[in-house]
């Protein structure tokens, strides 16, 4: 948290809070560049390789999605979260989880399970309350937003401004602001546009003498919830609280202020943000037969989730398919060349403090310990393939793995893409890389809210998405040759 | 209410009380018996006759539509949810609402502009809260249900029990319920048969000897909302205090028990039930060239709502399109032979209070009165036609009148149906009615929660239901013949 406190540190630290946001813009916009794919020049050897594995591959997807393994992943991840609730950076829960996962892991059999420490932020939620106070008095659901201050002791009272959008905002004079709290009320373009008013509102107001920020939830379509995030307070502003409301509540008080209403609102809240902590990435391997140590493929998710729902979706998912993926193959006795790892990361809703503290204890000896870096963040819906980031030359093997999918008809390739929020840490400097794509066109829905719950999983789906990481990652781990990739110092 | 405490009225009251979820349940399953509609024998004149309204129905769709009206009716349902909020039995909303209207009423130049008093419902939420305790801490978002009592002070402590049906619920002995909270997780089929639970549950689990139940939502998708709703006390049970939790803390709650896991849960509930008040319906008219207080053409929707969301969809929408069709058939100087009458009824969500306080007031002269009833409480999404309750005759005169709806693509035709759940006071006995056909498959997502809002209307969608609206309700009222009816006395 001190190393914020310089500009250029500062500036590191936010653009990492929200590249999942720019991400999941560039998701938005990307185009799978496949005729530059038709350009690649592979060995007949390596294609020949390469295509061997498809009776492994197809043996690996039938017993976890019809076999013996099936419906397992969703069974554990639904004991996960039944067991733990949400589990926020900082919280006694996340950490009981990680005792348990490890516990878990230990008894699938895993080798070197152990965790890592990682020093992570501890923002806590505490009495929270908004309230339409006039007109008429209406309570307005809603969440405090990570790193947000709370307000003193009894709350604010103040009058309401509200605005579409930042350039509406920008017109508007310091002494109209002052004192009043600001209504963002953005509408939903894509996550990674409209997450802005989330992450810089209160900062942009404050410069005008907001005294708090209330925004539209961060979703295309709602029924009554609020959803939570982070939010970055800039460099010098004055902190003042910041929450998101629903979406249903946010354009109405935008109806009202343009129709020239005075409406005053009542907020409170007793949110904190203490000491930091010390969390744990949570890890176990499936020992290479040839490499242990070095040239290692990581399949990965976090564990950790915002304090609301249950983080089933977010990312408990992705958590699960990469031990998972792990533990049914070493159930099948499938050892590969290289280790496989997974890695269930810590504290990445508050800026991938786990990844990143990950990144620093391995780097001394980085490009030769790591081979290839999986993540899945963004739901374990119905699969259709993997994403790409890396070289030319990994990117031609990894266009010829993807293939192998075709049992689970989940060939999709795309790329670029950064790889996922986590490894990012890895992938923006040359290391290989890929995501999980799926069916998560109502991701944004759940998000952060309420709704993050078993309720969005799918067994057979969780079957197919593990199938998918197991094959994926076996075949990386057992190719001939390593990944290639570029990495920059 | 005293009424209700003899053992038969309190059974029609109970069943008024259900009557809209029944009928949800019939709409479910019922066949459109177009076969039966070929059997029609109508006179040459009188399908000419009908025929011939088409050019008066196309204008009236495209000035609703595509001309001077469109938008007008979502802008005013904006203004008067906006406004004045939720309105709920009792409230003062609900009376600010009801004098709003007649207000605006005026202003849009409507006739016999008035209100008819009706006794309704005095019951009030209180502070409400349910928290899992063991074994752990988890707020579990809740809603009480309408006359459903409070618990005693300082909440109710006590031990769970989990079942997903009435049958696996009577399976347990007195001695195991005895004290405990029972959950009911049923599994969504239908509103018609998944609302039992919500209606019943507190009653069924009172016998053995519960302390209070939490029923899973009454809905099929959930973000994490819960809903709210009616539910009735049998005569003779202990009343205990009765609520709604989301779908997915339910479902949680049910893994958990079937688990094993022991569970404490602390429900507060502050709701009470007081006197019943004088609430009132809203009328307004566009009145005959040739009959003025007879043979009335009867359009409506009711105007109070759950205390929840703010009643956009349940049932502003029904209650704005039948009071727009009246203004615009009078802006468009489209005056018929036979009286209009809007009515926005009150107190629908407790059973229907307004409409039998109508139907009562009314019943003298009834038959001479009333030519026909339309009723939209299902939602006003993409118009898809009209449904039809009454005899074969009226059926044969419908079916013909719906066929004019094709510039609206709206043309569905369905029957039996009880034609509205109001307006069963009166088509349960032989008067004829319809009620809108819409799509609306989302309806009970947002049904009775914080989801009922503005963002669940469309003004495209609205105008074309008013359009519809004001277009059959023209012809029906505008007829050389009544409408045929055999009436129960």
């Amino acid at each position: 948290m001190e190393a914020c406190r310089s500009f250029v540190l500062r500036f590191a630290f936010f653009a990492l809070l929200v590249v999942p946001e720019v991400r999941a813009g560039v998701l938005d916009n990307r185009i799978d560049q496949f005729q530059l794919g038709e350009s690649c020049n592979l060995s007949d050897n390596l294609l020949q390789e390469i295509k061997g594995y498809q009776s492994i591959v197809n043996k690996i997807i039938s017993r976890i999605v019809d076999g013996e393994f099936a419906g397992q992943t969703w069974e554990s991840l639904a004991e996960l979260v039944d067991t733990f609730g949400a589990r926020l950076a900082g919280s006694e829960q996340l950490e009981k989880a990680i005792d348990y996962v490890v516990e878990q892991m230990q008894h699938d059999q895993l080798e070197n399970v152990h965790t890592e420490n990682a020093t992570v932020p501890h923002w806590v939620r505490g009495y929270e309350s908004a309230q339409l106070v006039t007109p008429f008095k209406r309570n307005l659901p809603m969440l405090g937003l990570g790193t947000s201050v709370g307000t003193p002791r009894g709350g604010i009272i103040a009058d309401v401004i509200a605005v579409e959008s930042f350039q509406e905002f920008e017109k508007l004079a310091a002494e109209q602001v002052k004192g009043k709290i600001v209504v963002f009320v953005p509408k939903w373009e894509s996550y990674g546009k409209t997450v802005m008013y989330r992450s810089k509102g209160a900062s942009v107001a404050s410069k005008k003498g907001a005294v708090a920020t209330l925004i539209r939830s961060v979703t295309p379509f709602s029924i009554g919830s609020p959803h939570t995030g982070g939010q970055d307070y800039e460099d010098g502003v004055k902190k003042i609280p910041s929450a998101c409301i629903t979406v249903e509540d946010a354009e109405m008080i935008l109806r009202k202020y343009r129709r020239g209403e005075q409406m005053t609102i009542h907020l409170e809240m007793e949110d904190r943000n203490l000491e930091p902590v010390v969390s744990r990435n949570t890890i176990g391997e499936l020992l290479g037969t040839t490499y242990t140590n070095s040239s290692v493929v990581v399949v990965s998710g976090h564990l950790d989730s915002w304090d609301v729902g249950v983080g089933a979706m977010d990312d408990g998912g992705g958590a699960l398919i990469s031990w998972k993926a792990v533990t049914f193959l070493k159930a099948m006795g499938l050892r590969a060349k290289r280790t496989i790892r997974a890695i269930l990361w810590t504290a990445e809703e508050e800026g991938y403090w786990g990844a990143r503290a990950y990144k620093e204890a391995h780097k001394q000896n980085e490009k030769k310990e790591f081979n290839f870096f999986f993540e899945s963040d963004m739901g374990t819906f119905e699969p259709k393939g993997l994403d790409f980031v890396g070289n030319k030359d990994a990117e031609c093997i990894f266009r010829e793995i993807v293939k192998l999918m075709s049992p689970l008809n989940a060939t999709d390739f795309a790329t670029p893409t950064d790889g996922g929020p986590d490894i990012t840490n890895w992938t923006t400097r040359g290391f290989p890389g890929s995501s999980l794509l799926n069916k998560n066109e109502k991701y944004f829905w759940f998000h952060h809210s309420s709704g993050d719950s078993m309720a969005v999983e799918d067994p057979k789906n969780l079957d197919k998405c593990v199938a998918l990481w197991a094959a994926a990652a076996y075949v990386v781990a057992d190719l001939s040759i390593s990944m290639p990739k570029d990495v920059v110092d």
